[in-house]
């Protein structure tokens, strides 16, 4: 049987009946590779005495022993935040439902639902998107079009932001406003919204123009995970929740 | 200060750094009216060896003694799923902020995430919609144009259905089925995805056409909660999952 295991948005994220299945568990693996991860588990370890062992990318998708320990025993995967947000999960699964391994998940918090902190209403957001990093005579602008479409429809946009774990690269919230004024020609984002290490201690919600928050550096941002949210209209409710909580940074109407 | 603890999607589904908070909370609130509900808390109240208090509407929208608590001593108010999916848990954090209450979201899993669980990638949802029960004289109709909007874009539409706690109803897919036949007179919709008891030991995954799965009754669909899926075109890896973990019921390509 494998079991795979979601850690949620941050320490001890992960859900009770989870960390009791772990209890009995003797073969306990963990991907930092295919999301953002920030996690120390040695309290885990001390919990449940016993190693946690991590994965590489390659362990991951080339060669899945823990699969193959799969088929006679129960293995636990453990993975950042719900576990089949990542399509990598998914294709792990059905991997595993192939080689005759049951399989089971423990969900636990998603920024999918979480980036509702921001006091913007889950039901208004539209496609989600993911602004990757440009390469060398590649400029990727899809995510740019979700944008629009969703602001055509007065929808709000979630921004995942580029990680690449193998080169410890996390796109900075100033390396994603960058972006999008780039590729913006027409202006037609005006006010974004940023949420910084979500269910952390040190969680950072900020509001304002694009331009305003242009001009900081990517240290004012501090530590990722970030994601950035584009505005479609507020409505009052949300505005409220939002000008409650968030720092402002906004040119005319500075509050 | 007034903690909003998500207890996720189903027993024990609350994070371990909530249960090791509500040891040290004396006051703890749980609302079942605002979400489909079906958690046996004895346990939790066995574990802590204290009560935990259910609100009704009115204690959470008209006369929040909770909230008067709060503002002298710790308090936690539970709730299924991830807290501010529920706009009325966002209006209840506006109106502590306003009494001067510091607040805290503590995050669990949600449906927004864990529909993952059908194989469909969660970046190719649009808008999510809900179905209500049509009322004498009222047949809404908006929770239709989203799909059909997230169709056109080559979307996947989850909808979720209609909770009338105070009546004790919960719409069964059979109904929604029905209701969603009714209103798509050009035959738009042809296939959907159910999601029953997501997370539960009962959790049931069935796709097929619309028209094969209005010919089973409520009883076969069983217990809430159920959610909807109105799938876009599935891309291969989709379908490989769904059509390895799913019911099937399709009339001419019947697996």
């Amino acid at each position: 049987m494998l079991y795979l295991i979601g850690l949620g948005l941050s320490e001890k994220d992960l859900s009770l009946k989870a960390f009791e299945l772990l209890n009995n568990i003797k073969n306990i693996y963990v991907d930092t590779y295919t999301n953002y991860f920030d996690f120390d588990l040695l309290w885990l370890e001390k919990a449940l005495n016993k190693k946690v062992i991590p994965l590489s990318r390659e362990d991951i998708e080339k060669i899945p022993t823990f699969l193959e320990i799969a088929k006679s025993e129960d293995v636990a995967l453990l993975v950042s935040g719900d576990p089949l947000v990542a399509t990598t999960h998914t294709d792990i699964l059905l991997r595993a439902m192939k080689n005759g391994v049951q399989t089971k998940i423990f969900h636990a918090s998603s920024i999918y639902s979480a980036i509702a902190e921001t006091g913007l209403h889950i039901y208004r957001f539209g496609k989600t998107a993911s602004i990757p990093y440009p390469e060398e005579n590649y400029f990727p602008r899809s995510f740019y079009d979700v944008v629009i479409e969703n602001k055509e429809r007065n929808l709000h946009t979630m921004l995942l932001l580029d990680v690449k774990r193998e080169k410890n690269l996390f796109m900075n919230p100033k390396e994603a406003i960058d972006i999008l004024i780039k590729i913006d020609e027409d202006r037609k984002i005006k006010e974004i919204i940023i949420i910084s290490r979500i269910s952390h201690d040190t969680q950072r919600i900020l509001y304002g123009d694009i331009y305003e928050l242009a001009k900081f550096d990517n240290e004012f941002y501090g530590l990722p995970p970030h994601t950035l949210v584009v505005p479609a209209d507020l409505h009052f409710a949300e505005e409220e929740y939002l000008l409650s909580l968030a720092e402002i940074y906004k040119n005319s109407k500075n509050k």
